[in-house]
């Protein structure tokens, strides 16, 4: 029977959705641009079962993917469960079997050596099929329309990393889909991987590296001529599994590092470059490259943005140091000393969620967009339990300009992360909308709402309204129809 | 695009729901007791596509069906469209086609001469089957379990009804499903059907009847002897669809009959009794004969209980006159007068949904339940739109010791029609459960709560949580499993 516990990672804001649903022509306000064609994935953990353990992490949840399919100005909603390895034997026996987030000694002895991947990451279409990520994983394959699982791909057994990233770049010119994994050769390991997919879905490229020290590498960025990689300490060992801590802390005695790898060179010619101070950050806007200059734009908080993996030596969590606000890094191949040339803070702004026009991925760029919090609502509300944050503002920034906007979505609202989607495969930079679930915590309903992309002060175009509030989740893409076929 | 009305029909508490879909396991709080073993079926109107008409009427949405399948303790919920033919070729154009409810004046030429039934109003697993039915149009047969529609059944060309009733009784010795149908020749016209179809789903008794004027025959009464049908002028005509006015009016004008057909006899040996005022009333909670005496229980209201069929004389709704409290009338086959022998009060509580053991119907029994209503709330809230009524309690009341008992579901909440459950095939009478849908409005989240039948002032003993808010429902029918086989 499904007793779920009653804690706050299982009740209000974090309530279990669990349905898995068709909902046909969804009602709208305002008019979808017919312009929009295709689909827009997003994905959240939802725990099919209740957990072993009652204080179970949000991020240990089954992936619960949703579609909206949209065509000719109508769109057509669905959700279903990845049907991972885990998902189905979980399902056979009516029960979880698999312990807390990332600690196999915790798990039931009948699921010994699976793949413990629960794909609820990121959903993004490649090759025309969904690639259902969590980085402890292989990718899990699904059909975009259906939801129907295919099952984890080692690329035909070319892929030797046992995992596989959660955030992908679509290299703009090859149309590879560029990725690192971590923990590569192992739980805990060190060893990491860079790899290409092509359109084909053939893996084209595998590089192994070694990270300073094991972390959680959430992101990473790509530019013209280099893959980087930064190194947060967000950290692990078999002693903190054995205690039974969480499988992350946050040790302020590290240092962050910046790895920079050329595109076409091989693992061991990544370099290493030490920032000024640790900083915590995970989500990367977006990187480039000028010449030998590198770029790195990505939200960057003073202390740990995650309560739930607190810090190792016991620090207390501080919500003020915890906001992370977008920063530019910038480190130089030809530079002789193994630091930054400098950081800067672009934006005054809260933020993170970051998202960009994905056709300038790791080229120079003009637009970006993001989740942004409202520093007058209490931390300790509802999203906070899951993010440390409340966003619930969606904000734009004009790199060319310094201008910045934002919108509100109102008082008892939070906000997923937006994704951009082009008007046309050929309109300039930013030149679109901004789509991204609006969540209202006192009514329980949950809207996607369509944005002018330049114009997101000006609010909603257009409202398409589900019957029920979405869980809170994490990320999602866009694919234009022309990316659905194989 | 799916552009719903701004009208309270379609906003707020009748906000569309739409979705089809399944939660397995769902869950709960409290125990749900092992032996209920078997499926709870209930249906609610909502309209597939934006209506034709904003002012749209609430019964005239296409069926949505929801299944809760209980099974060692746990529940797996289901919810699917009833694919009527009218919801096919709706869906097949991607608009509504079919108009005004019951005004076959207002739809579009396509769909011309075609069945307009919307399977929305009573769901009952009989033979094996599903039968989904809306008293317009015959049976929509579909499987109980997957809830895959097979279509509309004439019982191979026996039945000679255009239509079949919404209120179905079963019949406890012989395990027929007894019918009665209206307008069975034809849109107005004053014939009608009584049915029986065994349980190897054979129609094995159709007799037809003429009622004293054309009216909604929406349910009726069956004892060990007896059919009783109640004649309320609840009336239409082609005038009223040729100027566009709701199907139904409510005519004080004209008295209100019961008329009383023998069991083994033919339509035309109903006899017709006149009550001693015009009064309101729709669903019977039983009845049963000693003798030539006929007793037939069922809530009355002194005025018209649907502001939605308004007075045809233009009389002002009266909130006081429309509350329903539960009677029993008695006419006497032995009687030499066409009038009733009495009418009787018997209870003080404000009530509609009755519901019984059914194992009793027919029967003299002891044991009723009801949806009871909060005089304290407002009617222009809520439900209220819908019925007429906002009804937050479940009542019940015993007949042997007049004892009556409710629970209250709290101030936010609305209940739909409770289902009583008997512990066992051969526990006594009430010894059971009663199931009942609560909508929460400020939450928007539905429990199914189950009660135990005769201590439901104790409040419920197990929530089976929904991550949405159920839209306002109308009928819906318990079967064991051993039902459940054809």
């Amino acid at each position: 029977m499904a007793h779920f516990p009653d804690t706050p990672g299982f009740t209000g804001v974090l309530r279990p959705l669990r349905i898995e649903c068709d909902i046909h022509d969804l009602e709208v306000e305002g008019e979808v641009p017919a312009e929009l064609d295709g689909t827009f994935h997003r994905v959240h953990p939802d725990a099919q079962f209740p957990p072993k353990f009652e204080n179970d992490q949000f991020f240990n949840g089954d992936g619960m993917i949703s579609l909206f399919h949209f065509r000719k100005g109508k769109v057509d909603f669905r959700q279903r469960y990845a049907q991972t390895d885990k998902w189905k034997i979980e399902r056979e026996a009516g029960e979880s079997l698999f312990g807390a987030y990332r600690n196999p000694l915790t798990d039931d002895p009948r699921v010994e050596g699976m793949i413990r991947g629960t794909a609820n990451t990121n959903v993004m279409v490649h090759g025309g099929k969904l690639y259902a990520t969590k980085e402890d994983s292989p990718p899990l394959l699904m059909d975009p329309l259906t939801l129907e699982t295919f099952g984890y791909t080692d690329f035909n057994g070319k892929m030797k990393s046992q995992t596989f990233g959660a955030h992908h770049k679509i290299d703009p010119k090859s149309g590879n889909l560029c990725n690192i994994s971590y923990a590569s050769t192992g739980l805990l390991t060190r060893d990491c991987t860079y790899l290409e997919v092509n359109p084909q879905g053939e893996l084209v490229l595998e590089t192994f590296f070694e990270v300073p020290y094991y972390a959680m590498l959430h992101d990473f960025g790509l530019t013209e001529d280099y893959v980087v990689v930064h190194v947060v300490p967000i950290v692990s060992s078999w002693d903190r599994l054995r205690a039974g801590l969480p499988h992350f802390g946050f040790d302020t005695k590290l240092p962050v590092w910046l790895g920079v790898m050329p595109r076409r060179g091989e693992g061991r010619d990544m370099r290493w470059f030490k920032a000024p101070k640790t900083v915590f950050a995970s989500h990367v806007m977006n990187a480039f490259n000028d010449g030998s200059k590198v770029y790195f734009d990505i939200p960057q908080a003073e202390g740990n943005s995650f309560p739930f993996f607190p810090d190792v030596d016991g620090k207390p969590f501080d919500p003020i140091a915890s906001r992370p606000y977008l920063h530019r890094w910038c480190v130089d191949m030809n530079s002789k000393k193994d630091e930054f040339e400098s950081v800067e803070q672009l934006s005054p702004m809260i933020d993170e969620f970051p998202r960009i026009d994905e056709r300038y991925v790791s080229q120079p760029y003009r637009h970006g967009w993001m989740l942004v919090m409202d520093p007058d609502m209490p931390m300790e509300t509802a999203g906070s339990r899951a993010s440390g944050f409340r966003m619930n503002k969606l904000g734009h920034i004009d790199h060319a300009t310094g201008e910045q906007k934002s919108w509100w979505a109102g008082p008892s609202s939070m906000i997923q992360e937006p994704c951009f989607v082009p008007r046309s495969a050929t309109s300039p930079e930013g030149d679109g909308y901004l789509i991204a679930l609006v969540d209202d915590l006192n009514t329980n309903y949950s809207d996607l709402v369509i944005l002018e992309a330049l114009r997101i002060e000006e609010g909603p175009i257009a409202r398409l309204k589900l019957p029920f509030r979405m869980r809170s989740g994490l990320h999602g893409n866009w694919a234009d129809r022309s990316k659905l076929r194989g």
